[in-house]
């Protein structure tokens, strides 16, 4: 392929239409002293010609690219997709554009991709963390250049970073509470990474459950991994070589839930009657599955849209941002089979 | 919140350390004539002060802003964010950025993103259409400048732009000689948009295998849809309202066909001995339904990956694109429960 043809200018469009290139200009900006005919005649030629309007330069000018930039754990579980598409939307309605990244859940990698986005010059940042993810000092450069950064979902103190979330630890609380009206004496926790508020509050809302119905926590019962589909089916692997099983299980998200249901299925496990379960994130699997799935319902594409709302609300109308530090979106408890054990 | 902070230069840096700007200079860049104590100077001081390095403006210099443009109909869907995460990838490790629109199924969409891409100055473009889009006029912008544009997925015939895709004619042809050679007679099909390559060729492949076995075609036995899990539902009820209901469907994707075999099997229908299904993608979902799903498998993250490395390939080293016009990915016939009658 040959290069790059040279850019087209509106000296080149003058030159085309034998027309002053003020009239050029003043016609590709719709300027109210065109007349109506040159006008037409110069929007052809622009487009026949291959100009492009100016955005890029004049967004140097100005100092704005005009870019919001988003870094999420992986672009592909049911949750984020929502997410994405939810920050996409009000993105692409507001005049931005977005740029996209995802850690792996690797911390390394979340650098790496916070330095890209700095030294591109995002306009602001949505982050979700990493499951591994110590600190973060990766977006200190953000922060001292007064470049917001918002966190959602998977979040992070910080005084000048609001945050988006949900209530982990009341949602964890009212569902193990839910298996413990069914009847459930021995309940199991499979958690995620004890780094992350969304997995410690999980974590604690099943804990302080457990302690309002004077059920003691026992070790036994608790299994903290990476919440995919292969440590579902290994912890199924555990369930059935324990001495006591649990007779209800809690999972911190819907997927695990899911392997971990179908190797008991096929071990001849009933579910409800031997072992009650309960996801998180309400995946569309959650309703596949039979017995369908007790789960928390959580909106990814509400939350997509209110970060991005959010954020471009402060770099369009400088809302303060400080002011809003934390805002907690609604979930809701979804009772399903897998945990009706009494009508 | 306050204004953006002047932006800090190299010779902020220099006057902080008392060296001279072409020092800080050559430290930033690694050059090897830098003491190395300096070197360390340099650096933490630009880390502390908020230094950029400055890719913007060299990227107008060079008239390359690094930035691959990706158009999807929807980011939230099983099979597009696989895409979208085997891009992200390689996109990623090769230094480019990714700016990320969604037509959401809307030619008038898939236009508006195309001009914001295009003046926004991306260096390439990837593109899969949206469910209505009859002419691609809105690409010819960037043909015209010498700006890649390769379709994937669902594609549309251009002597520039390559395509990548998977043989759609011959995974239907070989998933509905499946189910007749499972004693299926009257096989209905459910499918997409006949705008779109993906649902005209599955539809075909359906016809000939058809043909092949001297089965004839019944326009009774075709539904053409927007295969949401909504006309999944509606395909039920007609076929519960049918004189002589098919013993067969093969629907052009899993999602519809999930809800369609969820509704029947709720009216008793038994499948796979009353009507066996046959769905499209492999998502995860096929393998929860129960009986689960016989599919095609199609990797989406392994299109994102090929479709992104030939774009890069081109940009980086002038690959020819017009050599490579058609690239045909693999896919596989995946039989499971849903359409086994006989063993």
């Amino acid at each position: 392929m040959s290069d790059r043809q040279k850019e087209v200018t509106i000296y080149d469009i003058a030159q085309k239409l034998n027309i002053s290139a003020a009239t050029v200009s003043r016609g590709l900006k719709d300027h109210p002293g065109t007349n109506k005919e040159t006008k037409k005649k110069i929007l052809a030629a622009a487009s026949e010609m291959g100009y492009h309007s100016n955005s890029f330069a004049s967004s140097l000018r100005t100092k704005r690219g005009n870019i919001i930039g988003v870094i999420v754990p992986r672009l592909n579980s049911n949750f984020m997709s929502d997410v994405i598409a939810g920050i996409e939307k009000v993105v692409n309605e507001s005049g931005y554009n977005l740029f996209i990244s995802q850690s792996l859940e690797e911390m390394e990698k979340e650098v790496s991709n916070a330095k890209a986005m700095y030294n591109n010059r995002v306009d602001g940042l949505l982050v979700s963390l990493a499951y591994n993810t110590n600190n973060i000092n990766h977006f200190e450069a953000f922060i001292k250049r007064n470049i917001p950064v918002i966190f959602f979902d998977r979040v992070h103190e910080h005084q000048q970073c609001p945050s988006i979330f949900i209530d982990n630890y009341k949602a964890a609380y009212n569902i193990t509470n839910h298996l413990i009206e069914q009847g459930c004496k021995r309940i199991m926790h499979i958690g995620g990474s004890q780094l992350r508020n969304v997995y410690i509050d999980r974590f604690n809302g099943y804990k302080r459950a457990l302690e309002d119905h004077k059920i003691p926590f026992e070790d036994e019962l608790l299994i903290i991994n990476d919440l995919s589909a292969q440590s579902g089916a290994r912890a199924a692997q555990q369930i059935l070589e324990m001495k006591t099983q649990p007779d209800g299980v809690f999972v911190a998200n819907d997927l695990c839930a899911i392997s971990c249901m179908q190797l008991l299925k096929k071990q001849g496990i009933r579910i409800p009657e031997d072992i009650a379960f309960a996801g998180f994130n309400n995946d569309p699997t959650s309703c596949v599955i039979e017995p369908n799935l007790t789960t928390i319902d959580y909106r990814g594409y509400e939350m997509g849209e209110v970060a991005a709302k959010v954020l471009i609300g402060h770099l369009d109308n400088n809302n303060d941002l400080i002011q809003t530090h934390s805002l907690i979106l609604r979930s809701e408890l979804i009772v399903r089979d897998s945990s009706r054990k009494k009508e």
